[in-house]
């Protein structure tokens, strides 16, 4: 019995209360770590960060999922960039449109860990409609133009190689390679703890598409839990939500209650995104 | 330099960097303290549990206050229930209406350590329209019958004398306490570390109240960052906030928009509240 404890910023701390480690190893990227708990069932960390836990995942994937897909009227192709988890894939798969899921995930050892030691979260990855490709994404996106109707963009911190995720020229490759009325999604930090990189993901996003919001949620075990997340698109805005889809999903966080309320921002998270 | 950390139900735990001990004390009730933080401001700690910070207060202060008090069309008298820290007191009288606000707290020592300490919470508490009453709020209100357009119940987690702040008789006695078309609110804990908890205040609520509706934010240094409140009233309504006074306030946490959007429940946490 021990504590797992991600220091944030040198200013807060996430504990999680942990009963053993169930497997860690140093991939070419990071190191890998899942952990059983005592009330979060198994957590995943990449170099000491909280990834996910299965208690609170479903906040996070279903937000970054299911706010673009219904946005989208008729969503076929999706990319995934990151998300080697297979969460979002997971999410992604329970939209009937979808024909085609990408992941582009950088370390493929991510995805096999979770595979065999979370397969609550990445038990869809053998579906037959995912096509898993390991490698860098800013490279995947560049090849493939005009080929996705959504790209969620399921990122670690905008620190090494992941800080690429963030910035404007990221984005431009995606706006490419989404076909014509695509929508991105991206996840956007924490607005207490990081309001400059909330702040300047947006102003990068803004360059590039003409419909750029946030939306918020609470991820409990992400720093301060609070966490924004970024829709974009050159045509499709919240309010283009298909409810009816939004309802047969039957998540446990997103609904169509949820599909105008996660962009009710705060005040002070309003003036970050603006 | 060292950290303050609060561990919850044996599951999680809430990390904060502090630079230094501004206060502690034991009072008849609890043991009292203020830390200087790194990236929290002052941080105020009861019994080991984190109060406040002035990092994230105002989330916390404006969902308890400004929601009820924009439901209600004119409220002149207002009930603090706890809230010794005097932080739903200066968000009280805000709204011009507002005649006269009582904060009945049943520790003296945590009003006059906020003042002395932490002015940024506690300085609107020698406005001569409050009123201090430093009493076992289940007594007070039982002697007040018809007296409050409002009563925010602002109290600390339902363990030791908290634990009766959430049970049906004390809400019997709220509803005595208000005048007629009066509204209260009331913190009600984490959906994800103390779901049941949320669902019985609410069980015990509605057993008084016609109409109860929940809310949720996030408060980044309360356990898990996500948390609900209660609205309830026999006669208001959410949809019935006045949305030129919610701009008016010019909260950094409350808005017209939040004003709905606060209530847009995900549905784990709809579920919980029913």
């Amino acid at each position: 019995m021990a504590w797992f404890y991600e220091h944030y910023r040198d200013a807060s701390a996430t504990g999680i209360h942990t009963t053993g480690l169930v497997h860690a190893e140093k991939s070419e990227f990071q190191s890998i770590a899942v952990h059983e708990t005592v009330g979060h069932g198994r957590l995943l960390t990449l170099d000491d960060m909280v990834m996910l836990t299965e208690l609170d995942e479903f906040v996070y994937h279903d937000l970054l999922t299911h706010v673009p897909l219904c946005v989208h009227p008729n969503p076929r192709a999706v990319l995934v960039v990151g998300g080697g988890d297979g969460g979002s894939v997971r999410e992604t798969l329970k939209h009937p449109s979808v024909e085609r899921v990408v992941q582009c995930e950088i370390d493929e050892r991510v995805t096999r860990v979770c595979q065999e030691h979370i397969p609550s979260v990445a038990g869809a990855l053998d579906d037959p409609r995912v096509e898993l490709v390991f490698a860098d994404a800013t490279a995947y996106v560049k090849q493939h133009p005009d080929s996705f109707d959504a790209i969620l963009v399921d990122s670690t911190e905008p620190i090494g190689p992941a800080a690429a995720l963030f910035a404007e020229p990221f984005f431009r490759d995606l706006s490419a390679a989404l076909r014509p009325g695509g929508v991105i999604s991206s996840q956007a930090e924490s607005p207490f703890y990081a309001p400059e990189v909330v702040r300047e993901l947006f102003t990068s996003v803004r360059k590039v598409f003409a419909e750029v919001h946030g939306y918020y949620g609470v991820v409990p075990t992400y720093p301060g839990g609070g966490w924004v997340f970024c829709l974009a698109s050159d045509t499709r805005r919240p309010e283009q939500a298909d409810l009816d889809r939004a309802k047969a999903l039957s998540s446990r966080y997103y609904s169509p209650a949820l599909a105008s309320g996660a962009f009710a921002l705060p005040p002070f998270i309003a003036e970050l995104v603006e």
